[in-house]
């Protein structure tokens, strides 16, 4: 059993007042400029006018930009206020449970409506759409941690939104939808028959996220007043969750403290992004010595076993081709709980700064993770989303090897969610039928054996 | 749609150093000493050492005491530091949404690990009980949102929990049964074969909440080492509960604002007192003229078709009998979303309340609370518990109110949880199948007949 408290919760608040001004964007601080993607139809570098088609010209100029800060619009910053700036916690119960001379932060961004940190870029994104006279927006999902923000988010800003969800999880992840109706979105079982995409791939009933993806394009592309919007990976989706990392700088400040390492989950990079970027810029501007650490499901491990070169974004080879970490964008990863980390690639930038070596990556078990936050959630009180889970494995790791060290170190992870529609998860572990699916080399090989030939990287 | 924001959201946030000291005790500012409770066996006054068999001295006195404060445990405030103190809204969007000259506010009590108010009494109760020595509590649950925030409460101090959870529930509502072993506490199917009271129901396998109770006490009366916690309807409850009250006269006062009306659902009566005591104690004193207004769901309306006698609280007829507002003990209301108020009798501190025409009470169908609470959805971002759609509803009628008589009304209500785990309520509502069950005077009315006779009451 845990033993009573003996010494106070630490929680650091913000006012209203220091909710980001501008977000940080890495690319100025970067050697060189950044490989761009790729054209699909000519492998030809392609430029923002490639994209205008499904993103405003808005975002455009924020994938692209080399400004080291742009400024947040004030709808955007009125619309963080629902539940910004987010608490950062210095979990000194589980600190004593690991009886660690480190110190562990955690920055939490459970708090939002939809439960994760995703609305920090479903805000702004439906915020420059309906600038630009935008009236519906088209997107994918998985379990539907996107997809309820991307209609939270529009709800916000009067927009329709129409949400593909992958087969398998409309039927077994029922809630999620539910909740993507309740803020007035539609959502379609995909493969779907509205769509040409989703007639060619009936014959594969339970979808699949790159179905979904060439389905709401192909919605978005056809029609004028309607654009697509996509919740990791890119630029400007890394951008705006920065906002995690601004707010975690001036509460170290309160707390007096400055992080030795940084930890978060990445699949497609957006959480990690968000807390390590303006960490990133202070020790490219030589102003920190700081360590970053991405954690990744061993099941799909892009980050440390995957290779880096050009590959598509989707499964069906729609998008794009950007320079990343990759398994093969048709390789398809084992069903582990942490659905948004079930990702073939990696965000082009992330990639990037683990290529640098910049960025350290960890690839971590299931049940291990599982582990990790049952402890967290019987010390610190939150029960974290699987995606989380895998920071908070990372954390203590650390924390254990300070004590090894017998080292002071300081350390910071983002919980980016919580665990409320992940319960099934839980009592698998629980119960002890918790899968701990393996990494297939052999289907990965298979899968970058299919890619076709691109320009070099690196 | 939603017209796109023109005006800011407003959140008012206090500093950790305003967690309250003291909890308000309404019992110093009554006129006379409220009704004792009647022992079942006597049927004469119960004093404190009737209860001490399962509560700890200290949570005894508290349920006595007629001091107008009682100091709050530092150990208590720090781990209320985990989600405490909670945001204050004011629902400006909501507001346009209704065109409505009346000004909304809205407390949030959503953001606690367990999603809920709940906590605000689960963590002083599990404290007091492992001060007193106690190493286990055991409690009830019906859908789970009591058991879970018990179980979350402790784990932080280091007691066991074993909670007996209506098998009905058990089968159907997995999700928060997850999140109570997640916590590290232990969850029986109630009837269980664990006790005397669960064997002698093994016929009602589907288990109710009396039967639940009846187990709990039962444990808890055999060991020393035992006690039993209840979540709502005593004194002590809604003591812990004004947490609520108090920091909202603070946000209040930060907005410059002074509410009309406060609005909260009503089962038990914790979540209302926990808002309403504050401020009803500044009315006593005559510092405040303020309305207060309780909604219950149309199928338990205890508040506005009950009778005002001395019942017991629990199925069984083991508990005390307490003077308050019932349906009659074994009364089974129909099985709406809102378990947390299908309760067949009342808080005896709110009862006395309504009975004196301080509080007033309306009961509520609930379609038209879903109906409230998808429109709350969609306007301030938050998807709302079963429980707290009544005060959503009640707020929104006050506001229609407002603008027929058009006239500034200031409203305040409790959001005293979300509906993560509520999602299935939801998506009957979106496709037209949610039940809108009527209550049974007839019911009552056999109930009632079955009552012992007692003294009078009033």
């Amino acid at each position: 059993m845990i033993p009573p408290m003996s010494e106070p919760t630490t929680k650091y608040l913000l006012s209203e007042e220091q909710i980001p001004t501008a977000w940080v964007n890495l690319m100025a601080d970067l050697p060189g400029p950044p490989l761009p993607p790729l054209s699909p139809a000519t492998m030809q570098p392609a430029g923002p006018e490639d994209l205008s088609a499904i993103f405003p010209m808005a975002l455009i100029q924020q994938e692209v930009s080399t400004e080291p800060e742009i400024a947040i619009p004030e709808a955007v910053r009125d619309a963080y206020r629902l539940w910004r700036p987010t608490p950062l916690f210095r979990a000194r119960r589980l600190e004593r449970e690991l009886d660690t001379p480190a110190r562990i932060y955690y920055k939490y961004e459970g708090t939002s409506p939809a439960g994760s940190h995703k609305p920090n870029t479903a805000i702004p994104q439906a915020y420059e759409n309906k600038q630009a006279g935008i009236t519906k927006l088209t997107t994918e999902t998985g379990a539907g941690q996107w997809g309820s923000s991307l209609a939270f988010a529009c709800a916000l800003f009067g927009l329709e939104c129409e949400v593909f969800m992958v087969g398998s999880s409309y039927d077994q992840k029922p809630y999620r939808r539910s909740m993507i109706q309740t803020w007035g979105a539609t959502v379609h079982r995909s493969p779907s028959n509205l769509t040409q995409a989703g007639r060619e791939q009936a014959s594969h009933p339970t979808g699949s996220l790159g179905i979904a993806i060439s389905e709401a394009v192909e919605l978005a592309v056809q029609r004028d007043d309607t654009n697509y919007s996509l919740g990791s990976v890119l630029n400007h989706v890394l951008l705006h969750q920065t906002v995690i990392g601004i707010e975690s700088i001036a509460q170290m400040e309160m707390a007096g403290d400055e992080p030795d390492v940084i930890i978060a989950a990445c699949g497609g990079g957006s959480n990690f992004g968000g807390i390590a970027i303006p960490f990133l810029r202070r020790v490219l501007r030589g102003e920190a010595k700081t360590r970053f650490l991405a954690v990744e499901p061993a099941a799909c491990p892009t980050l440390t076993r995957g290779v880096y070169r050009y590959d598509y974004g989707d499964t069906a080879g729609l998008t794009p081709l950007m320079p990343m970490y990759t398994l093969g964008h048709d390789f398809v990863p084992p069903p582990v709980h942490a659905g948004g980390l079930r990702y073939h690639g990696d965000s082009p930038l992330v990639s990037a700064l683990v290529k640098e070596g910049l960025v350290e990556a960890r690839a971590l078990r299931q049940n291990d993770c599982f582990a990790a936050a049952l402890q967290f959630a019987r010390t610190e009180g939150i029960i974290a989303a699987p995606e989380s889970s895998h920071a908070i494995r990372g954390a203590i790791d650390e924390a254990l090897a300070a004590r090894e060290a017998g080292e002071e170190r300081v350390i910071l992870f983002n919980l980016s969610g919580h665990g409320d529609f992940d319960m099934s998860a839980y009592d698998a572990y629980l119960s002890g039928s918790l899968e701990d699916p393996e990494f297939s080399e052999a289907d990965m090989e298979a899968a970058l054996a299919r890619l076709p030939e691109t320009p070099p990287v690196g």
